[in-house]
């Protein structure tokens, strides 16, 4: 009865003495020492290895230490009949909300030029914001993204969201499908993507998607980096079409020393720390899901692994 | 029946036709033009010249074009008697509420660090934020500071409040008084000035204030430069106690190019626009009140002569 912490990049120390409280004692292996693979019943995982999971015959549940699961499903070998979990965190969603509100105020209330002007050591005021002429747009309704949706409106933007399946958001203008995006696409001054990486959404912030924005439109990308388009969004930003981006997550993580990302005046980079899992707030689902899988109960926050989210 | 416009820095013609239009004609005046004094009724004003309002004996109304009325109170001829309102406006409470909370957002979410680091080509993680443990101080409780205390609880923070007298407000820890002062000041790891600048609460943030602040607190004064004793920062901030602040009013406006406040690296300052007067939004409370005045019925937002706000 054993969990295996699979997660290069994270802390295991983070995770056993709480789930070792949590669960009163566990049997906790950190990958590669996996011992007796008839024993593992959980996997804990982070970019998990191509071909690691299926060697457990009694795996029970694979539990995606964030709220994607998109690097679980890179495995070609993915044991076919194992729940996959993913994480529903308060500390999480609040976080991702943060960094939103953050990257649409620094940008809607000019903090760039006006920290420019201080450097400049130049006393100017810019016209006064209009929030209520400023429309949101929101890929992605799910947990994160409809609580983003949520604060953004309360903020007084109207907030329009998108999602693949027809939603609806109390304050917020639902769109969904193809039919669906460009039309919200058309109204947003700033865009947003909060969607789940899958086959349908990679690549989504294209060229054609970003020339259906307005001209000066802004994009935060806090999702996946396979939901933009490099070369397009920097060819965007380059004829001015897109005003600036803010981008927490790339096709490539790190982003490589080389790419034109690091160093492009409009766009503002952050090293993925949208949400950052905080082993203390996650640990009780963690250990209730494993709790469950050994009782052989139904889980929550099961991914389906057709739609992968 | 004619209004009179004292308003350095304001532009008249975004006033004249939108209250035109509302009073439906208007003998709309603009200092130093004030033809006859006995027909002017009501006065909008910006940091009139001392002694000028005492010359109106007809005088009506005083009104504030911002939400404060410290710069009309600077006028030591002010004819008693006359009622004084200010601005109670959405839109400027929703800018300020906005800049409050980017102001907070940007050190919370350590934008500052990650900027230096892109700039570095340096991909590095700092720790998550904490943001149920990251208490949020607000001075003042009024119509902006309360709506401000509300939206920054919404989104996670604990948040305190202090005013002169005892307030309640939902989901707020409110604390008034000069013990109060203390008390509160102990737990925030923010402080956020939204004061009304009166002889009680000039020079509130000084050394006092700032040393009964925890270890690395950051502050953010969008009430007015007054309020801040500039020598009395600049040390907090130089000795490491104080971690940053946003200062968006000074005493003096432009703030004079020699200041230190310009170059401070722990100070970002912006031009007195966390908050700006959008004609389009506030001429309609004005019509009303000069509407009421003319009537000779009460007026809404009325200021206490006594506690000058």
């Amino acid at each position: 009865m054993a969990i295996l912490f699979i997660a290069e990049g994270d802390d295991p120390a983070d995770y056993r003495p709480l789930l070792d409280q949590e669960l009163g004692g566990v049997d906790f292996r950190i990958w590669p020492e996996a011992g007796d693979a008839a024993e593992i019943e959980a996997a804990l995982v982070w970019k998990p290895p191509a071909g690691v999971l299926r060697r457990f015959p009694n795996l029970k549940a694979i539990i995606s230490l964030g709220a994607g699961v998109d690097h679980v499903f890179l495995d070609p070998e993915l044991p076919r009949g194992v729940p996959m979990v993913r994480l529903v965190d308060r500390s999480l969603t609040e976080q991702m909300c943060e960094y939103a509100i953050l990257g649409v105020l620094r940008h809607h209330r000019l903090l760039p030029r006006y920290e420019a002007l201080q450097r400049a050591g130049e006393w100017r005021k810019y016209p006064a914001p209009d929030t209520e002429r400023t429309p949101v747009g929101i890929l992605g309704l799910g947990v994160i993204g409809g609580a983003a949706a949520g604060k953004l409106a309360a903020l007084g933007f109207p907030v329009r969201g998108w999602s693949r399946s027809a939603k609806a958001l109390p304050g917020i203008a639902c769109f969904h499908g193809a039919a669906g995006l460009s039309a919200m696409l058309a109204e947003c001054r700033f865009l947003l993507c909060f969607l789940p990486l899958t086959p349908e959404t990679r690549g989504i912030i294209d060229r054609t998607t970003l020339a259906a924005l307005p001209q000066g439109a802004y994009v935060i990308n806090l999702a996946r980096g396979g939901h933009v388009v490099d070369e397009d969004l920097i060819a965007a930003l380059d004829s001015g079409h897109i005003a600036g981006a803010m981008l927490d997550v790339f096709q490539r993580e790190p982003l490589p020393p080389d790419h034109a990302f690091w160093r492009h005046p409009a766009i503002l980079l952050t090293p993925h720390i949208a949400g950052l899992t905080v082993a203390a707030s996650v640990v009780p689902q963690i250990a209730e899901t494993i709790r469950r899988a050994r009782a052989g109960k139904p889980l929550a926050n099961v991914v389906d692994p057709e739609r992968q989210y």
